[in-house]
């Protein structure tokens, strides 16, 4: 083996340590760390992170990458590596420390002033920060570079080979077609949702979520869960991908879904090439590609009537005082009812695009200096009334709503429209190539749909763009009409129109 | 301040973090890594183990030690942490990279060895390899140095100032004194313990090792309990330091003792000055302290009669059928009983210490070459029948029991008596000095000696050594008179002898 590809892998995988590490501490903090232990913690982290950073920012990095570039004796995927290797660390290498460092004393004064903010329902408190924020994302705009426009740098952070000019295509059809869809059921007798809010203890819901796991094929030996305020998934490698879920008692809807979402994400990490790890090629290919697995899951799979057909008599007899009398098709109507709401993380499968519309919106006028920080509050109104038609009665339920901007993070939102978008096309492909993944749902099966993604999307890692990966394995560009379709064929359904 | 000792500050607090984030993940090893997380846990301990070596031997740091050595404008503390970090990193420099990587090579494949052996219950699947290790800790002894004899180097490791001849003098009236009252008391009538055995449920247990826990003041808020194979102490800080306890239903003893034994730990690490987080005067003294803080509350405590007087009556109303007709002076009797055992770990507080004569002797014997690893089994049946009148059946009993030797750790058991020794001295002393400590006890209350604990033990950290330390504390040095005082005393009770 080339002796300097060896070198390059030996030394990724030692920033790979380093990086799980510190996710290992994330993990611990939100699942098990008493409360008295933060303020150490908070620095263990940052320390963690510094390590890490000068690691994957070292001369010793950069001379082996420019060393191995275009080396064509390499094998394919060594060359893919060595590729996305170099992309990554030559976007790092273009941020100054003194910018790093401004960034971060930013980022940890802006999340407090959000926290404040969103407590004391006061925009106010958090503007100043923000505006601070949306200063400094500017300026890494022009940091990292751009051919079109500055949000396409951000974007490419978290989805590489992204441009606002294809979002803009995708949203404005959301616009043209989802939002006018969305009324039109919002105007519909809604399906009775009343039995889904009685009391489902919580050891039981518990339980039914690790049957539920087990049925998709969560390998256990190489992961767990756990319970946290918010669910997530996190891993420290392929052989070690830990999910968190949340119960309410009033509402089995929670750990249900994010069960199953939570799930999606996990079978993508732990079919990740294990040989891989620490180089691009174990890795996933993009926060948009990630949030894919997890909504196909939940969405195409956990709310279609072919896996509830098999689930719902176990539900059934796991609550038969709350679901006795309820009807399998009365199920699956209350579980994809459609109605407008306020907050983006309660949304339904259809109108959640409407809110990332939003973000997307004020994203972009931001980023550009059209959209200023002191009229978010109005802006963000004005928007929900128009494409929700919603009053925000203020700004906690409005434009506090989300952590992300405090955390920095812009950019982001668009990945989970673009992740529901790939999951239409992903899974109406594995449906179309496969043949039988419904009717093997309705036998409580989905091991064909599981082995479809295991060879189309989990084996390839970050060795292909998104966009290549979904032209490999469906054969076509990402299209927003099949996500339409499906759409207007399953909610045609649930509504009773066509 | 003194910029140069605020970089040594700042330095010595991230290779803390770099080691509190390795301690994190072995802790989460044991208690909730799923079974296939181990391959990628491995080289991640071990790369910030590298990275955490690398950061405490460097070039930056030596240069600072070196400039603040004896700068006597530093604070009283601030001198004793830099003469305390000096030695320790002259004491690491003293290591070429060629040995330690032998070394780690070597405890790797020793302890796998060693496991295998264990299993099949054959030493001489273990020989080769501890007969490396026997090489190895020779040569260590000749690298870090000595004024005696070569285990005085390797004891230091673990217990510093602490010396061959001291312990000779030590396990000399463990052989004379202690060696026959264990025969004396094995010759009388045993304590009936046949209730300790009864059907103890898990979940009861649980929750009254977290009584005893809340009792004792282990603050929950910096701090939790778990379950795992062997019960252990571990902390990220001050502020975050774990527990981990086993349960036995046939057993009530194993998960009993072992949380009071931990708690004691818990205590010291908890009682540590949070301000001098990475410093020596943050850390422990020595693992001898640490492990007489321990088993001050395990058996000075928490095998007295005075503590059972309160908490006996709790015990019996979780266990009314097991322990329904048992009396409190039974109880305490029975908690008491000494018999001779061939395992260490199972052993009571008064044979405990002849296993670890008998290792000591051993170790001795391997580091100056009057042992050979060959004869090791031989040998340990020899002083199994001198010492606790017991015959070995086999290796697995016998010579195999316990890790420590395949870690490469040889001068570590000692810290175990030493703890005891010091446990005697430091609870006499405290019950003089205030007053009351047995009468707060049969009231279920323990402030009066944690406070002294606090004030004398966990406030100095490691600015002192284990010797100042106990003459500070008590006013005298190490005395064994003391700790066989207390045996006579106990166990003449125990066993109605004078």
């Amino acid at each position: 083996m080339n002796p300097e590809y060896e070198a390059y892998c030996d030394l990724m995988r030692r920033v790979a340590d380093v990086g799980y590490a510190g996710d290992l501490l994330q993990w611990d903090q939100e699942v098990y760390m008493p409360e008295g232990g933060g303020k150490f913690r908070a620095r263990q982290l940052a320390t963690l992170a510094g390590i890490r950073h000068e690691m994957g920012t070292s001369d010793e990095l950069g001379s082996l990458l420019n060393q191995l570039k275009g080396d064509t004796a390499l094998s394919d995927t060594a060359q893919k590596n060595i590729r996305e290797s170099l992309r990554k660390y030559d976007e790092q290498k273009k941020y100054p420390n003194a910018f790093v460092v401004t960034m971060q004393d930013t980022v940890s004064r802006s999340f407090e002033a959000w926290q404040r903010a969103r407590r004391a329902n006061d925009f106010a408190l958090f503007r100043p920060m923000l505006e601070k924020l949306v200063e400094l994302k500017q300026e890494e705009a022009q940091l990292l570079g751009y051919e079109d426009h500055p949000y396409d740098a951000l974007l490419n952070l978290y989805e590489p080979g992204a441009t606002k000019k294809e979002l803009d295509a995708m949203f404005g059809r959301i616009k043209s077609e989802l939002v006018p869809y969305a009324k039109q059921l919002a105007g519909l007798p809604a399906p009775d949702t009343s039995f889904l809010a009685r009391n489902y203890p919580r050891n039981h819901q518990w339980e039914f979520g690790l049957y539920l796991l087990e049925r998709m094929h969560y390998d256990f030996t190489r992961g767990r869960q756990d319970i946290s305020a918010h669910p997530f998934t996190t891993n420290f490698s392929p052989d070690d991908v830990r999910i968190t879920t949340r119960i309410r008692e009033d509402d089995f809807r929670e750990m249900t879904w994010s069960t199953i979402h939570e799930c999606g994400h996990a079978l993508y990490e732990q079919g990740l090439p294990a040989d891989m790890y620490g180089l691009p090629a174990g890795e996933f290919a993009s926060l948009g590609i990630h949030e894919s697995q997890s909504r196909l899951w939940e969405n195409h799979v956990g709310r279609s009537r072919a896996f509830w057909t098999f689930h719902f008599p176990v539900l059934k007899e796991k609550f038969p005082e709350n679901l006795g009398t309820v009807t399998s098709e009365e199920f699956f109507r209350a579980i994809n009812a459609v109605r407008p709401s306020l907050i983006r993380t309660n949304a339904d499968e259809v109108t959640y695009h409407l809110h990332i519309l939003i973000r997307f919106e004020i994203e972009c006028g931001l980023v550009n200096g059209q959209i200023r920080v002191g009229d978010l509050p109005a802006v963000w109104k004005e928007k929900y009334q128009a494409y929700l038609g919603l009053v925000v009665p203020d700004d906690a339920q409005g434009v506090l709503q989300d952590v992300h901007w405090s955390h920095g993070a812009f950019g982001y939102f668009p990945t989970y429209t673009l992740g529901s978008i790939y999951a239409a096309q992903f899974y109406t492909c594995a449906a179309e190539q496969t043949g039988g993944i419904e009717s093997d749902m309705e036998n409580g099966q989905t091991e064909r749909l599981w082995h479809w993604l295991r060879a189309q999307i989990y084996a390839h890692g970050r060795t292909l763009s998104p966009g290549e990966l979904c032209r490999q394995a469906t054969g076509r560009t990402l299209d927003f009409s099949t996500f339409m379709k499906y759409i207007i064929s399953k909610y045609g359904n649930v509504y009773g129109i066509s």
